[in-house]
């Protein structure tokens, strides 16, 4: 068969934007001569990763972006951030995501706990110090970050964080559905988080960061119940062998959950100053052992939720000159896109469709003249949903799953 | 009201493709003064016949073609064959397609036992000397080709073919499914094939063909289980009277299911040298005494199957030719469309959407100029799905159902 035998699927983190003037977006304003080229022989369209006006998660855009129905396998972020710190989660677990903070009287004076840098011995006292009438596994991420996973039957999702999300009173969590498993998941939780704070609050760590005038980190705020989701591993459902190069937790998490290879890159920090070079060096390498790579590339994100305009314009001119080293050519199926709009009007995600181009051979290349949101609303693919790309590109690889004779 | 009145629906089997060479499709490369000039007066669209990424089959895609939902009514190709062969199948009957076989040792020598041309004195022996617990109806077809039918409660199309697709072993069904349906339904049809064997092996028919040296058909190989879909009449659904012009025993069947008259050709054989022309005559004349026409013209496919560039556009061409005869005006609402994509490249069908035009009163011309998957893609239809189509078309007749006051 005369088709592409890779894929190779580029998200720029909310990149995509709406004009902020003269009708001009961050893609529209920067120099991209790499991108412009891809879209110039190749085909274009727009998707609303999730559906139209609907502003995607991070997590439920890859996880469409990726052929896995959101509304099937989506309950909260935590999960894919507890895979990310090597917690073997299982289907049937809650898992959250947890955040060190500073506690004083009840209310949150610090959610970061004056943004704590090493955790693992206040960790390692909860582990050893907390106990719930309920398996549960704590470990310590990056910085202030965490993740709590509770194990056993008759557990629920549906209870409210602890986290008061603005620093404001640490939360009691309740149940936001009826029946015993979420009244009992928000007992364990509320248990946990007394206890936790029991056992910290005299910790030596926090007495010698208080000794030092800093904030102690004496409480653990948790957010984004989800219950893990048994996702049909990604070779499985579409025999490619998958690998993911990414710098943000969930991304990896979701890639681990998936069962792809995770590929660290050093010095990818998530933010604008991330070392994509290396990412894209990884890329070149993955694809000689891998049929299908996820690049995930995050700065833009930041730049369009700090509203800054020249700040994303010119971080995505960076992405196109990093992106300039892939070694891909007619046998790579090259994907670009967002996984959402976050819009710089907004400093939010926004519900407005995500640019794409697709590369490679079999396309029916629609030569338009470069890659934006505008060349993208006359492509070829004309206007897609998110849960559909995946099939399209399997389709392109001569691997389509017929329906009929 | 000023709408058209009539609808013609020209389906050009598997003609849609990937660019194979210069980004050059059949479609882009064939001369088609005819279509173009109907794409110029009338409104483009690309249309996932199935869903995006799904390669459709093409007794699926008639389906979605004639707005039956192919999720809800098809479940395998046989009902529709067995219906164009003239058994009058009921819904709940499992129906199968079926080929005379020559079989060897329990192995299949050859699977059109070469290519025998009468079967009719094989077949009543079938039908007289056959006995299964179960009522059946066994009826030949042209050349090497028949129809199987099972009737009565608790069957079941989750079995396995008999057929071994390529010459290998004469398989045994097995049911695919849990439950007393498919064990009962494998069961009939294992013994269906023994006792064909049995009756067929020494049959004078088989006897004179082996002294002359020919392949004796001493088997039915089955493949293709399908239960029969009770299809609501389509001139009960639509209030349009119905014809179907086609050679393939598919689409007819399909046809029939729906209720349609079934027109016949002379010398339409579903191949690259199938008579166009008579068709053309008959479809002007069906235009006089019906109200929607289906033809479908088959070759193109077969051309993409052969991996065939310059045959599937030279066909196009002559049907472009053919087509030019056609008497039609603004009264009536031609379409012109493909039911897949045979990608030449791919040789299979395959995902990408196809081109469709419509031309007739009140469409909303695009003044695109030709018609080809490229000019499709930048159409005013946009990107629609094939159960979508005909709604949209007879609503332009002016028969929309409305939803709500």
């Amino acid at each position: 068969m005369d088709v592409a035998s890779k894929i190779l699927l580029v998200v720029l983190d909310g990149a995509a934007d709406r004009p902020t003037f003269e009708n001009k977006t961050p893609f529209r304003s920067a120099s991209l001569p790499f991108l412009d080229q891809l879209a110039r022989e190749g085909i274009l369209g727009i998707m609303d990763v999730i559906g139209p006006g609907t502003p995607p998660g991070s997590d439920t855009a890859h996880l469409s972006l990726l052929g896995y129905s959101p509304k099937d396998v989506y309950s909260g972020r935590g999960p894919f951030e507890a895979a990310e710190v090597g917690i073997d989660v299982k289907p049937g677990d809650i898992a959250f995501r947890g955040n060190f903070a500073t506690v004083k009287d009840g209310r949150v004076v610090d959610r970061r706990a004056g943004r704590i840098s090493d955790t693992h011995l206040l960790a390692e006292a909860i582990r050893k110090q907390v106990h719930l009438d309920a398996e549960f596994i704590f470990k310590e991420s990056a910085g202030h970050r965490a993740a709590f996973v509770l194990r056993g039957g008759g557990l629920s999702p549906s209870i409210t964080d602890t986290d008061p999300h603005r620093a404001s009173a640490l939360l009691q969590s309740k149940p936001t559905a009826a029946g015993a498993p979420a009244e009992k998941t928000a007992k364990l939780v509320n248990d946990f988080t007394r206890q936790v704070c029991e056992t910290l609050n005299d910790h030596p760590v926090n007495r010698k960061r208080v000794e030092a005038g800093e904030l102690p980190a004496n409480a653990i705020l948790l957010r984004g119940a989800g219950a893990v989701p048994h996702l049909v591993p990604f070779e499985k459902r579409t025999g490619l062998k998958a690998a993911v190069i990414a710098a943000t937790a969930l991304v990896i998490g979701i890639g681990k959950l998936a069962g792809m290879d995770y590929v660290p890159t050093v010095g990818a920090t998530g933010h604008v100053d991330s070392n994509i070079d290396g990412k894209v060096t990884n890329v070149n390498n993955a694809l000689k052992t891998h049929s299908f790579v996820l690049l995930n590339i995050k700065g833009a994100d930041e730049a369009g939720h700090d509203g800054d305009f020249n700040a994303k314009t010119q971080f995505l001119a960076r992405v196109d000159t990093a992106l300039s080293r892939l070694e891909i050519d007619e046998s790579t199926l090259t994907v670009i896109t967002a996984d959402h709009t976050t819009a710089v009007g907004v400093r939010e995600h926004s519900g407005d469709p995500v640019p794409f181009l697709v590369h490679g051979k079999g396309v029916r290349a629609d030569q338009l003249n470069g890659f934006d949101e505008f060349f993208a609303a006359q492509g070829g693919m004309n206007r897609i949903r998110g849960i559909d790309l995946l099939p399209v590109l399997i389709d392109l690889l001569g691997k389509g799953q017929k329906f009929g004779a």
